[in-house]
């Protein structure tokens, strides 16, 4: 079984080729049928994220077919799983026994936690940990939820992380009807905030981002006024969205750029008792300067951190993307063979492309 | 009827006489028994507060009897306001009709508030509109309490500002049986805050502050861990409190010391998905970093702006300080007559005295 | 002016002429353009609402020109009304003082609040208390929405009430991305549950009702499953919807139809942990049996009732409607003059119209 | 091993013994200090509950030490369990993936759940099932908590049932400071409302119960107010309870008693927009009348059924216990040894006893 993987930061990943593994209880191995590349893989592969070590095989947003289970299994909603179905599953993997996992019930926090693609490399067993592979072993913990034979791999990938770390934001803040929402950052997880906002009752969602592509992706999701970044001034953009809130700010900004200027500028166009969410940051990005008073005390506003997501939030992004209201699939610019993920990870690095996917088996 | 008037910032108050006004329909003329004296007056008295104009009347913490009233007027409970009535009321007046008032339903945000001793000079009728004065004019949109004869009014009344402030830093956000909270700042306004905290459930409660003092008060407010930062540096303190919440950290931190210092080291004594409540910013106190990623991001926290209070609030402070759990009677370190209005100022100032409360008309 | 006047409940309404009014201070006489005839009408006009005394005007749902006014007044967002803007108020009118304006924030409970068209008679002054007029008198503390030009008074003045009640059905619970709404009750507040379902998300929304077009209507709404009443029995229904749920039920249940049955299936049909909002009974209409064990505290079940509505709510109703995206221009299936008043409370007794909205103005 | 086997339903409990087991990988066998008799055993005993089947070891409190494991195991805050560790556990066994426990998050409405001494007989393995007994085998996925040595198993135990369900009761509502609370009835289910109560901050706490005793206690734990049910009528309840709170009613009340006649008294004394929780139904219990437009619409108020409890309603209620400010210690007036359980049952039925613990290893 071939995948790619990650020798040696910055240099092109090698498809090597793994035994098929034996699967141990509760496993179940999964033929890969699309594996969306993520902002945060080009990170890693740059080395810029702490928690990754050499040598791995990339790809924490995967779909696939079972070919192979050990015991019997079900999806979260108690469908017994049969080889040969299809299956999305949440990308981390947590113990169900820690506090953040029992007390807290906030399972994305789970000390234990760990992730496909990310945390475990591929020389040690079960080998095949992430994506980037025609095949991986999903452990025992995994939670999967069974899809409909109809569903495009390709187009539902990318709940597994943008959309489900969307949702979270989401859990931790959502607007009401009649609302103003601001998106900072056009991007894949940008664009999710743009589906969930509609879909949440904002009655205006103002994006902001520097690429007119992108922006214009946005618009066709539900933004109702796109701002170039590149074409106006932080006065102008001020301006325009004092307009838009009958000189208020917004309600709520979502930070989906992971940029200090982005998270600022949020502050700024905020109304006083708005929110802040941010989850956009998936790497150190430095840092930036806050005035306590001014931009927290007196205005009465929440800045609200998220971090990865859960198994709810997977699932939320899985049923916005099957409501059909959306044209998720045109966020997908690139299809790629497995040979191309070093190109697919260059693609994204240089804003070429919105989303790319990985078709490791190549299905049509 | 006398009233001490700051006319110059800096200066000291100056004793000036009024003429008893008349009040119109739906005001109300109140003796004042009790004046807090506030940490914010400190502020205004040397010209910090960015809001205040002079000549003025200080004092928005205020406790008295009715003198006069011009027409029917009832309590927030419905209960017929008359003639030699005990009352409190909300320090801030609200228009009612605006968005925050009616649509937000946050009236602390109201776009037309304006609050006694801080928004209306004293040249301009109704003239007495703040506390350190014998006699207050209450607007005839002002929120009113009353109270049984039997209250202190020298201690029920610092839930005019900063007990009403707490309440709303725990509406914002409050802890869970079990949970640990931090208060940084242990002045009146950290006081409440561990009265809260305890009230609402906190096993641990952690102060840190510079007086001793003011420390011990804490612990007499329920406090179970207070730590002196003058004796302590921050890795001893991350230290201590690591330990105390099985390594994890504190679900809850209330910034009440209005510093950038306090501000940071909240932050870092937070848990993974804690919560930064900031309600002691009263005015401008600089600027700090922030890395967005590891302090924000990555841990998941909310970090909350809390923005003086509603009528709301100070129901719920008065509710605190009437159930006779907590030694509030110990908060009023100092009382002192009218004439003594800027040594009272020095007093807090210099952090003589934790609390100093005027009684204008020398009631016993 | 002529307005058309309630003399005796159950007979035919008589058009009577007022004299135009003098108005006082901060009053505004209102030109009224549409009048929403609502189902509570009828209930009032066969003398079922404890609350009603004659000779009154009915008609508490109503959009109008600004002819005259005392003073200067401002909208909730603060933009100066003038003479000849068009504008929507909020039916019932709070004191601003109460414990539940003010404590509680929850107006819509505030103990002196009393309802344009419900609560004041017409033989004292001002007379023109209620929407089936030429004109009515606003009073001073009435929460006012400026509108565009543009915006057609027939079909926003639903705002007013059915509109602003699901919008507070939905501040006290709303749906989830990926859950599954039941709406009970196809008329006018049945559909704007189906809209506010949808613009929060819910994936899928099943509408019961027992008429054939109110059900259409509520697909063109955006609902996924109809299901009629009279064409099923109830076990058919509970088969239907354990399918469209994985054998759960539903998360959310709404309400809409103030019938004992249908309150009593909503609770059938809800998961465990589910949630049932109760806004639709308007006047009483008898007991039911419940079996607390079973559905209450074994399926850990919420059952919330919901009174009338405030301002913030006919806010999200105004926006709802101006966002485009909903048909509400078909609600509305008849339009009348004020000399046809009482054949409009016919037409919505007899469940012949869908909503009747009359034109006292006749404006085009 | 002996254990207490509940053969016949309301026949003796027999004394028998059972081969001490082998556990498997991730078990634990646990030496049972104390194991209390809950009201619901009662219920179990009379063949009420029709979740239970003979033949069972009854007993779903349990506190105890740990004699044996297979494996390494960490309680919930990961702190590593060993041998001759005192240890109380989550009564309920969850699956952890099903869909309440993965994406609603409510993991005490799990498909899969089941619960020591109710759910499994004692004729198959692992035979050790419940709590009446000297050892007790606690499946891998029981979450457990670490307690030091010093803790008073006798005194704790009550944390695993009651406590915990209460924790739940206060999880889905809970007073704010200056709020009434009304619970109706005082058992031991009661008493720790009253103290959860008054640890989240009402300032008013009313009882009403039939048990003189049991009121006491009641007040020992803060309650402000007890009201004897069988000395008053309804009538002077209505009167006692509307002039404690201003002629509102109360803000929150909890339903304890699992009788129909509390659960509508409750509703009688909710102010508008109150909220009625109803923790107390164990079993099926009958059923009420309930008049909808008057009770629940026209009121606003909600009714949130509570089922069972999780790990992290365990977790508060062994904090609230630990916090030393209540008399938890005279909860428990009964101690008794295994042999006699049944006559421990017999005290509870008949209301003899507030609680009655077991000791099956005779401690001191």
């Amino acid at each position: 079984m071939r995948a790619a993987v990650l020798e040696e930061f910055c240099k092109p990943l090698v498809i090597r080729d793994f035994k098929k593994p034996e699967i141990k209880d509760g496993e179940i191995l999964v033929k890969i049928l699309a594996s969306g590349v993520c902002g945060s893989d080009v990170h890693i592969w740059r080395g810029l994220d702490p928690r990754v070590s050499t040598p791995i095989i990339l790809g924490h947003e995967g779909c696939g077919v079972i070919e192979e289970m050990a015991g019997e299994k079900y999806d979260v909603f108690g469908k017994p799983l049969n080889e040969g179905d299809l299956i999305i599953w949440d990308r981390g993997v947590v113990c169900g026994t820690c506090h953040y996992c029992t007390i807290y019930k906030t399972p994305s926090l789970c000390v234990n936690r760990w992730t496909y693609g990310i945390s475990k490399p591929c020389n040690e067993p079960p080998y095949l940990n992430g994506c980037y592979s025609e095949a991986i072993i999903l452990h025992k913990n995994t939670k999967i939820i069974k899809l409909e034979k109809s569903v495009d791999p390709a187009t539902i990938v990318s709940a597994a992380c943008s959309g489900a770390t969307a949702a979270h934001s989401f859990e931790m803040h959502s607007p009401k009807v009649g609302e103003t929402v601001l998106i900072l950052g056009p991007g894949p997880l940008g664009i999710f905030h743009v589906a969930f906002s509609r879909e949440y009752g904002a009655s205006n969602i103002i994006v902001i981002g520097g690429t007119k592509e992108r922006l214009e992706i946005c618009r066709r999701f539900g933004a109702t006024v796109v701002i170039n970044r590149e074409e106006t001034s932080l006065e102008e953009r001020e301006k325009i969205i004092r307009e838009l809130t009958e000189g208020c700010g917004v309600d709520v900004a979502y930070e989906c750029s992971g940029t200090i200027s982005a998270f600022n500028e949020g502050l700024i166009h905020l109304r006083a008792g708005g929110t802040l969410v941010v989850p956009g940051f998936g790497v150190p990005s430095g840092s930036t300067m806050i005035d306590c008073f001014t931009m927290i005390t007196r205005k009465n506003v929440k800045i609200q951190g998220v971090w990865v997501s859960d198994t709810e939030h997977l699932y939320r992004a899985v049923k916005i993307i099957q409501n059909g209201k959306y044209p998720f699939h045109d966020l997908i610019t690139h299809k790629k063979p497995l040979e191309e993920a070093t190109e697919a990870l260059q693609l994204m690095m240089e804003r070429r492309a919105i989303k790319v996917v990985l078709l490791p088996n190549n299905y049509p």
